[in-house]
């Protein structure tokens, strides 16, 4: 179970990084976090899928580059393993306001590394509720 | 690569399972196609996290319940495998309407079959366009 416990604190490590990345309108982290080999997919709110580095990267690219970053914060992350395959489930808001999105973003462990390789994320029907919904659990 | 062609074959009959199953309202076919093992995890549109067996084939059983059933057609399913996991990116819509939702559902390999393990669907922010994005690849 150690193991495991080491896995889920690297996957938490990369989601949380992905937030940071959003938050700071940093391409390049964003880059370097989703995954090289496995295909990348991408349902941003409301939008058709992405597929494939060139079109999820660039996606990115583009919606860091429109300035002011959000401070896009994740709550309630929790980490589902699956040999090398980890789903994160969590709620995504911006800055102290009650979180607005449901996301699932899906890691993969590539040459050691837990990559992302996919994010999926909707608008939730109403804000998500109560302290513990509010409390996020990753640095931005 | 047969083996590759072989369980994409099952994972996307299990995906339309999982929709004809939706569509005719048959909650023994929807608790028969969740994984028994893995814990099982939805985002229905706009919904919190439901985690668990109990929520989410409860939460089935009331959306299955509820006259009339939605006649929900998966559109443009697309099979991502990573070993005994495997995601499903893919269009809901309500008959011969133009897709309004994204999905991404989740399949393990249990017992030699492939179960869902989570489903997650969210809204368009308006309805998939073309006769691409309107042709069905399910059977409902």
């Amino acid at each position: 179970m150690a193991d495991d416990d080491d896995a889920t604190a690297s996957v938490l490590e990369t989601n949380a990084a992905f937030y940071r990345a959003f938050t700071r309108g940093d391409i390049a982290a964003m880059r370097e976090l989703w995954a090289e080999h496995a295909e990348l997919l991408c349902f941003h709110p409301g939008g058709s899928l992405l597929r494939g580095r060139t079109e999820v990267l660039g996606a990115w690219e583009q919606i860091l580059a429109a300035p002011p970053p959000l401070d896009m914060r994740c709550h309630e992350a929790q980490v589902h393993l699956h040999g090398e395959i980890a789903i994160v489930t969590c709620y995504e808001g911006n800055g102290a306001q009650a979180p607005h999105l449901a996301a699932t973003n899906v890691f993969i462990l590539e040459g050691g590394r837990w990559r992302m390789m996919h994010h999926h994320a909707g608008p939730l029907a109403q804000p998500a509720r109560g302290p513990a919904r509010a409390r996020p659990n990753s640095l931005n």
